[in-house]
């Protein structure tokens, strides 16, 4: 595990002493965060950041105020590391950060999302570690079930994930391993679910004891520590990540962050991504092959036809059957939602649609 | 517990085929739930549906279809309650009743928010069961952690959520006795925190541990499956129920409808509703009393005005205690956040502010 309290002493303390001493103009060298220095890596399958770099110095009239900010909130991680305090959200921080700089009417702070939440991710990426690890929580937001058993390191809990009952577990806002241990795992593979229902479904049919796996839903668009979470499960684990989404753009972009992230957030990507994940539908074949009624179907709108456009443009759906399947629902003219294959039998999700994708390793990659 | 098939059968069963046999246009009579039927139950302090009656009946043009749409989405529930089937969400429901009727070109369903979610409420309704009583459950959101312990009785898990590390309890979807028993309580009291980020804080710094409590977020405005838990935690074991918000009409709304419930879904409010719930802050007077800075302060807007002005028409925000508080919330001219509370230390919340507040009953009605 990394210092962080002695790399942010280095990184941002030593360094503008160093600046101050030698009666230079103090400056930082941090990594761009802009879009256009995040690109999709084909080697590794993952967004990531470029290596492209900024200077933030004191003594330059745009920079003055965000180089002061970003020394703030250094040190307020460091403090609060160094005295051992809880963890804290990035709501707290700012508050924490905000004052009015004493002889003037001007605040330190005076917007969280445009100021000091940009500059968490700047220390992030230049210490190249999560906020998670600097005492930063996000607002989780998923659940898990299987056999998986955690320790939590801070309050000593045992978690068994075959015991949590029909609402499952809660994924924790902190799973870095500095606060969650995972320590037995026999399951195969894990099946993320985008839709809640479907996943509580799944779980009262016991999917998970039946097919030896983790069931795990993040409601829709993941939250930061669910995908955190399934990355560990894949790298520490080697376990086998398949994805079950609506047969919609939507639904195949959802698989596509939790696979290979997304450029706004690229170098959490590069920690959250799950390059090796498989999309195991719903795919079109799947509607003819399965003899999925027409009742099921809903009318692509403007919106979705759009949303497909960009799909295809992206690097990271460039693959050729990506791009055919984004054809070939342009051309269907239809979404179906996977909540809909109740139609078939309320059981046919977990005893036949399921088992058969997985059995024949019936994914798109 | 109620036989809700037999109910059904007889509600919507055999009152259509006793008109049927009669020659008779075959009708039902439903509990209105238009907005103008619900009021605020001043003797129970909770938001109510009164006794107005609709009729509905088939042979009338303007209700053929959702006569129709009533007896498919009770039958259809009749039959997953018979089969034993696992509990499905409102859109599986949806899908299940969506067809094309044969020989025509009209469908049973289009949408799920304006044809078979108020069918459901209907029922409901009708009934006076909840829907989780009728095999189906809404999305959940929320974390529970203290000395309580319960059993799932469909997975036959004994949860227990003193153990359930930094990432609390999953709230269930459901959550009523038929699923999820409540075996033992230590707790003296539930502590509801609006933000998650309180909530995790407080978690961390084993607050419920300190102060035997039960410490419950709702993540914001509640989700069903919270409201129905802590309504059976006040109703069933009697414990007092505090709720600890921002400081601002949003956060005196969300206090207001964990208490009394809301308009919309009046017959649900009757349900889950805690009338006897005391609003533990913030409020204008702990901004002096507690020295909360000025930096924590944020102007209110016109939007913020708006609201106030609603929540001083709302019946049940008609109490003298709140009618003043509003009152010096508008003068006051400022909201302010229950995360900003770290600024006096990051402990203040647990360790002063929280226990003072519980200790002196310093509560708005």
């Amino acid at each position: 595990m990394k210092n962080v309290v002695k790399l942010l002493e280095e990184y941002f303390g030593r360094k503008v002493l160093e600046d101050l001493k030698k009666c230079k103009n103090p400056s930082l060298e941090l990594i761009s965060r802009t879009l256009s220095n995040a690109y999709f890596d084909e080697k590794s399958g993952l967004i990531k950041l470029g290596s492209k770099k900024e200077k933030r110095s004191f003594l330059s009239l745009g920079q003055t105020k965000k180089f002061m900010q970003t020394l703030l909130v250094a040190s307020q991680i460091k403090k609060n590391l160094e005295e051992n305090q809880p963890a804290i959200g990035t709501r707290q921080l700012f508050y924490l950060l905000k004052h009015t700089i004493p002889g003037t009417n001007e605040n330190t702070f005076d917007d969280q999302k445009k100021e000091s939440d940009p500059i968490i991710e700047d220390i992030e990426v230049s210490l190249d570690v999560l906020r998670e690890q600097l005492g930063l929580f996000a607002v989780p937001d998923g659940y898990i079930v299987g056999p998986m058993v955690a320790y939590d390191k801070k309050t000593g809990d045992i978690l068994d994930y075959t015991k949590m009952g029909l609402g499952g577990g809660a994924i924790p806002a902190l799973v870095e391993e500095e606060f969650y241990q995972i320590k037995e795992i026999s399951a195969k593979f894990v099946l993320v679910v985008e839709k809640y229902q479907v996943w509580q479904l799944l779980n009262q049919e016991k999917f998970w004891d039946k097919h030896n796996c983790l069931l795990l839903t993040g409601k829709g668009q993941a939250a930061r520590s669910t995908r955190r979470l399934l990355a560990r499960l894949n790298r520490e684990f080697n376990l086998p990540v398949y994805v079950f989404t609506d047969l919609d753009p939507w639904g195949f972009y959802i698989y596509s962050v939790y696979k290979q992230g997304s450029i706004k957030l690229a170098f959490f990507s590069e920690k959250a991504g799950v390059p090796r994940a498989k999309f195991l539908g719903l795919t079109t074949k799947d509607i003819e092959k399965y003899g999925i009624q027409k009742t099921n179907w809903i009318k692509l709108n403007q919106l979705d036809y759009k949303r497909i456009k960009e799909l295809k443009n992206y690097p990271w759906f460039k693959r050729k059957e990506w791009q055919e399947e984004l054809k070939r629902l342009e051309k269907f003219g239809y979404k179906v939602e996977s909540d809909s294959l109740v139609t078939k039998k309320i059981e046919f999700t977990a005893n036949v649609y399921l088992p058969d994708k997985i059995e024949n390793q019936d994914f798109l990659p």
